[in-house]
């Protein structure tokens, strides 16, 4: 386990997407955080109190998240000084990102000279089987996405939210770093050896009460070529019984991909439905999640009701309208 | 470089499916190898003659070649006597399973104190990158099957060794430890973490001549939910131009799935080609290719012709036939 609570530390992020670790936190375990750090020239911020090292630590923080994402996944230098100050201070250092701070030889040294603790959230802790396909009690619910970062995960965590609110069976099982820093357990599915990412889905969703369901947090996107084959093992693994399509309707393109263009949740429909069908010949999709985020209250009602009217599904924003009515055509299905 | 000739383990195959490693290497380099060693309870033969270790190492082999595949990867106990007596004698071992001969305490020992050596070809020997899904110059072709283990290699290897013939330009690209073995190149494809998957296939098959050909082997199936995510990576990495679909007619189920059934070609090219297209618009599929090792010669003409008739495609089983037709359809498309 982590110790709680934290501080934030958004880096130099470029831009606000590559805070998304430490906005999922922010978002969904406020209590856990009690500021964010920002370097000079950070295009981020997750709207806590801006705080020092020491400013964080004489509020009680005892942990540093490094709550930013470079593509690649690499600790820069910049960073580094940051979080040698941290260590001396007395912070743990809690990261998601594929560079390790255990390969490190600086921060492991300063670990070892200070006693505080590196936690690499994205190495994973098991052995994962190779995937069996066989049929499972209980139920679960997969959102899949036209892009990379359109709100999948956010859209699993408030259906899962929505359904305890109404006493109904239901956990969210994390397959990304923010998620497993959420809520301190899950699969990190892009740092799984490739043979076995259905397994570990499967590892991920057991066997349940046959009226419980696991919200699986989504990965990347069938469309995203550089993600698409997490996005299939997940669709397989998982086996959903039901599906949310996921979209953020103001994407020039795909994350990362500047010549490819984002898909219609038409499109999305037409190719997920019969590769999910492999794995789950029931699947159904249930309803549309957008991400709203760049647009005005206005826009976005008007949007949501066009994408409902075309698509026959309820077209919501979890964050912004809560998820009762993606929760409630679930449990209609 | 692993020294050759090699003498192939066997070991204690179920089946003949579970030695596909050594058969590969008996059929596209026969030449690298003097013999196979098969223990009690082996199912699977290659056709080579059986030796003992000593026999073996008389007729001049330099290294072990653990020629079979357990579910898992798993390097089991009864095989460890073998091993290490085969390095008292001065063999080098080579494996491609995914329990690594380095991480065996009793064979890093023994081959210590022998001055043997241990080759890992499934470890990824390079830091693959994201795929950034940019176009590059040559052509590449993917074969795509209807479950696992139907003939994907040997339709890549034999295209290839046809194109050379014909003395066009070309590439077999191994993606699988077989390949590897045979070729002494290539990407792991199964032992990659998840994220960079589909950049290890961008990286492997880089900017070429414009017609050249790279034959990029192909791995599972986007209908097997074990391993349809790495299909999924290997079609958005690799961006063929040209797809031909495998198949193995007499298979009662998917491979080691026995409650799913093998699909049709039909459903299989209308799966894979909005698939496909993600990553190149232009995709075709150029032909069929079944593996007709369990039908008669006349059994197998006579399904060919009828899959040729049926998916208005050129049917033929490289492997008893020669991939003539196939480099045909290629060059023409």
């Amino acid at each position: 386990m982590i110790p709680t609570p934290y501080l934030l530390f958004l880096g130099d992020a470029p831009d606000q997407l590559a805070a998304k670790v430490a906005q999922g936190i922010r978002d969904w375990r406020p209590q856990n955080a009690v500021g964010q750090l920002r370097m000079e020239g950070c295009k981020a911020s997750v709207g806590m109190p801006d705080m020092t090292l020491e400013e964080a630590r004489a509020a009680g923080a005892k942990t540093l998240v490094i709550g930013v994402a470079n593509r690649g996944g690499v600790i820069s230098q910049a960073w580094k000084s940051v979080l040698l100050e941290a260590m001396d201070l007395g912070f743990d250092i809690a990261s998601g990102l594929h560079n390790l701070l255990r390969e490190e030889a600086d921060l492991v040294a300063k670990a070892e000279a200070t006693g505080v603790h590196l936690h690499d959230v994205r190495v994973p802790s098991e052995s994962y089987p190779i995937a069996n396909g066989l049929p499972r009690t209980g139920k679960r619910c997969l959102a899949v996405g036209t892009d990379c970062s359109v709100g999948k995960m956010y859209t699993g965590l408030a259906m899962d939210l929505e359904m305890k609110n109404r006493g109904l069976k239901s956990s969210f099982r994390p397959t990304g770093q923010t998620g497993i820093l959420i809520t301190g357990n899950g699969v990190p599915l892009d740092a799984v050896v490739a043979d076995f990412m259905a397994g570990a889905v499967e590892w991920l969703t057991p066997d349940q009460d046959p009226d419980h369901w696991d919200h699986i947090e989504g990965q990347g996107s069938l469309f995203h070529i550089s993600f698409s084959g997490v996005t299939m093992a997940l669709i397989h693994g998982g086996a959903p019984d039901a599906l949310v399509l996921a979209h953020e309707p103001t994407r020039a393109h795909l994350r990362g991909l500047p010549d490819r263009a984002v898909p219609s949740l038409e499109a999305l429909r037409d190719l997920v439905l019969p590769i999910a069908r492999i794995a789950n010949p029931d699947v159904r999709i249930i309803g549309v999640s957008v991400n709203t985020s760049a647009l005005s209250e206005e826009e976005a009602v008007r949007y949501l009701a066009e994408v409902e009217s075309r698509m026959g599904l309820p077209a919501v924003d979890p964050f912004r309208q809560g998820a009762a009515r993606l929760v409630d055509a679930l449990i209609a299905s």
